[in-house]
């Protein structure tokens, strides 16, 4: 074993590299940028079509999709007409500093406010490896049930958002939205907690003026670094 | 890139080392043994907690459940009666053929039928790492959407069988379970499909029924080889 953790800590720290290199370009650019993950289905694109409904007037969007095979949601961003790029993993479960790296030729990042990379839907392994975002959001859909803050603390722990989607399934689920919040909030008291419905657009309007100002306040420290 | 090749075929190769391994001790002790995989939340703890109360008096049953921590799954399906054995993962994304062959200690292999070993909840890893299993079955739950065949190939092609669960919230989600058996069955033709909802019940005597099948034909098989 005492052989095999110097690997470990080699692959997270050349990521580590790459991330940052990945994390100057985006500020070179003004670039506010999300890494946003969750398990599979708990509804990330769909979190996607809803923000870039609502902030695709004032916020120009784009979109790193990740998945391990398929171009299924770079369609459905693309179809919203913001920059969207499909990055296929090949079978790994997770994105990285030099995956991102290597997709940045095939985006404007001039041409853009906002990038979102949506990672491959997995609850574990994503949160392990930084690609250069300002922020990890993650979310949770009720159907997963109120466990899973138990079982799947790093995410919980690394995201600085937790947007608990499918809320108009409640009644007819086993999940209580309390307890989620407890046990997120036990692992990060810093969490910022939205309750959404991706289906109804119930609860979206805070999440979206909330990134809004994420998004202005990264504009003015930009404008303020250059004077 | 040809330096890590070999070294990835390494861990495979000698996972499935460890994985027979398992296999021989099963097969000595007329044991069949299920891989149960899905994504967080789609039910794999809610099927064994139906699938014990309707075969308990049956079969004898046995869990090995794998988290990445916490022993949350263990005790509810220690409240069932049954041998229950927690298998924290400390931060891995899988169980392999080690850890499964680290926990068979703690359980009394000839005092069961039936072994399921219940992985990690995530689609993507769990399926490229045997444990010495009789087969894989999967759930897939009808809120995560029926783009998962694109998106997660590998797990419906290792599977045996494909259990669709959550049936009961089909009027309330954007899921159309005709899709999911079409692409399911494309990626492999040989899949047997259940639709159930752990919640009504719905769908769950054909499953145990076909499962009972299973576990008395390894047992005739057993027998066969023992004359």
């Amino acid at each position: 074993m005492t052989l095999k953790v110097p690997v470990v800590r080699d692959i997270l720290e050349a990521n580590e590299r790459l991330a940052n290199d990945n994390r100057r370009v985006f500020r070179d650019a003004g670039l506010f940028v999300i890494n946003l993950m969750s398990g599979p289905g708990a509804g990330k694109t769909s979190l996607l079509e809803r923000t870039i409904d609502a902030l695709r007037h004032e916020i120009r969007i784009g979109v790193i999709e990740g998945d391990i095979q398929s171009s299924y949601d770079a369609e459905r961003i693309a179809k919203k007409g913001v920059q969207a790029v499909q990055l296929n993993t090949g079978g790994a479960c997770h994105l990285d500093g030099n995956m991102i790296k290597s997709s940045l030729d095939a985006l404007d990042l001039e041409a853009l406010d906002l990038l979102v990379v949506e990672n491959v839907g997995n609850l574990v392994c994503p949160a392990e490896f930084n690609v250069g975002e300002d922020m990890k959001a993650m979310i949770l859909s009720v159907p997963e049930g109120d466990d899973k803050p138990l079982k799947y603390p790093l995410m919980f722990q690394q995201s600085r958002v937790l947007l608990i989607n499918k809320i108009d399934l409640l009644p007819y689920v086993d999940c209580d939205v309390g307890t989620i919040r407890e046990r997120a909030l036990q692992l990060n008291a810093n969490l910022e907690i939205f309750e959404i419905s991706c289906r109804t657009g119930e609860g979206l309007e805070a999440w979206v003026n909330w990134l809004k100002q994420q998004v202005s306040d990264r504009k003015t420290e930009g404008d303020g670094a250059k004077t």
